[in-house]
């Protein structure tokens, strides 16, 4: 059997064949049609899929369900993006709108859940019932995956992880609060401190290489420096790995999860990043070391989790 | 049928015969004998067991089963306090023990999270099924409930909420991170903030308040004064409700329970205290105001929530 995953973001669609395993099989994207509203994004979503079909040769007998994850908050139950900003989308019935298409089980899920949910797949441990995936991107995204299953809350929009307070009073943040993890954490909040830094300390090498780059910097450009010996890297980085350990050690003391996963571009860094957040979250984690807590692991699955995910909603 | 609710403490043991709707019947306590060792502990719980079944006239068959509300890391399946600093407890078998008693289902909670439980079997509404309370006191204890059961993590460690960052770099908590909710929003924290604005603007009412009572500041103390008109009285409540409502924020994203209580000696403070919470966090909360979210409250059941919760971990 396959799964059809749709991974629906605000300028684009993708959209995988998966098979049992979690591999995909094939893969294709379209424009998302915002102007023109969730039935033309859906007969879009709807010939992309039919194309994978012919392409691969596959039956309708041969597919197990169909799953889509959005953005925004999710009812999960009917398959309806309650409310998404980037796509307009106020109570949309995408479930019953794809049923339209294909006569396949349709699940709708909200897409930064997908992307843990498919993050939860790659663990492939059966073990595991507890789960967060953080996202370290242009903000902070994530899911929370309990019993087994994405945690949505009684309303859909529970995981927003990213929006948990860091700093009261804090950098402003997209959502109209200060102060939140995402404000600190994602990869524009380290592009942030590395151009300040280069600002204010203009002989260190992280100054040198946004120099370089036209005064940019790039999630990358601290711990490039940090590599390259430079103090001043140094301590963008340890700035940066305290506020993405804070952030996990505040899922850790309220919901200890048994693996958090972080993805998203900033994790490329490997171990670079990880290993020191695992000791600072160790550190400074509720409870006694002799109490086991949550591993932390690099996410495996890159751009692809939220196609997995969404394909795995019906699994 | 009667269920038997045993709040163990690190000073004292409260024991209550609970009916099947949660009121407390009959109630006694007893020293905590720490350094006798958890036996003695039991053997104590027995007694009081014991002489309020006498008391009551309550025969071993009316009664449902046995509950103990602990602090510390639990392994609810085994009934193991795995670790409790208070009790200097390290994997004490306290049901096993406390069955050499009476031969009943012996259940063990953390005892915030029973005070949770109680709280929430006193909503007595089946709707909920996920739900947060909010202990501010000494410290900020806090339980979550999920599918209308105890959350507790793979470790028995989660619900740690007051430990949840607030202020990164912050204040020092007694847990060794800086910054926790715990810092900010426990009735120590205000009495520190409370005296630190005397201390600063001496010519205040709150000054004036503070040292008419010895120097000391309450929980109260800020309130008072700002029911008085006090403008630094008011600045200390406004930064203490920020503070609040950023904790209960963090939740409200995370997690999205359907009702979120508050208890804990400064949620006396009634409707002074909750209404500006509630206005924060509806503000400030992530999503559309057109989503519903969770809905505060006051506590119920007072210090009676860790009994009665212990004794419907069995229910």
């Amino acid at each position: 059997m396959y799964y059809i995953g749709v991974d629906l973001g605000g300028t684009g669609i993708k959209i995988g064949v998966v098979d049992e395993k979690g591999t995909i099989i094939e893969k294709d994207s379209c424009p998302t049609r915002v102007k023109d509203g969730y039935k033309e994004i859906v007969k879009d979503m709807s010939q992309v899929i039919n194309s994978l079909k012919a392409k691969l040769n596959i039956s309708d007998d041969e597919i197990h369900s169909i799953g889509i994850g959005s953005p925004g908050a999710i009812d999960d139950k009917n398959g309806v993006v309650i409310f998404s900003g980037n796509l307009e989308f106020d109570y949309v019935p995408l479930a019953e709108e794809m049923k339209k298409y294909f006569d396949k089980p349709v699940y709708v899920g909200n897409d930064a859940n997908c992307a843990a949910l498919g993050e939860y797949f790659a663990l492939n441990d059966d073990s595991i019932e507890d789960f967060v995936a953080v996202t370290l991107g242009t903000g902070v995204g994530g899911g929370i995956i309990m019993n087994k299953k994405i945690f949505t809350g009684f309303n859909g929009m529970a995981g927003e992880i990213g929006h948990m307070g860091l700093v009261m009073n804090g950098e402003p943040c997209t959502c109209g609060k200060r102060g939140c993890w995402e404000a600190y954490a994602s990869a524009t909040a380290i592009i942030r401190e590395t151009e300040k830094a280069a600002r204010e300390y203009p002989d260190s090498y992280v100054a040198k290489l946004v120099e370089e780059n036209g005064g940019k910097g790039s999630g990358k450009t601290a711990f490039i420096a940090q590599r390259a010996g430079d103090k001043i890297g140094d301590m963008v980085v340890k700035n940066y790995v305290q506020a993405v350990a804070e952030g996990i050690i505040n899922i850790v003391n309220a919901i200890q999860p048994q693996v958090v996963v972080i993805g998203g571009g900033v994790s490329k860094e490997g171990e670079g990043l990880i290993n020191p957040v695992r000791e600072y979250v160790e550190e400074y984690s509720f409870g006694p070391s002799t109490v086991k807590k949550a591993e932390l692991r690099l996410a495996t699955l890159g751009n692809d989790a939220g196609i997995i995910g969404a394909a795995f909603l019906g699994k």
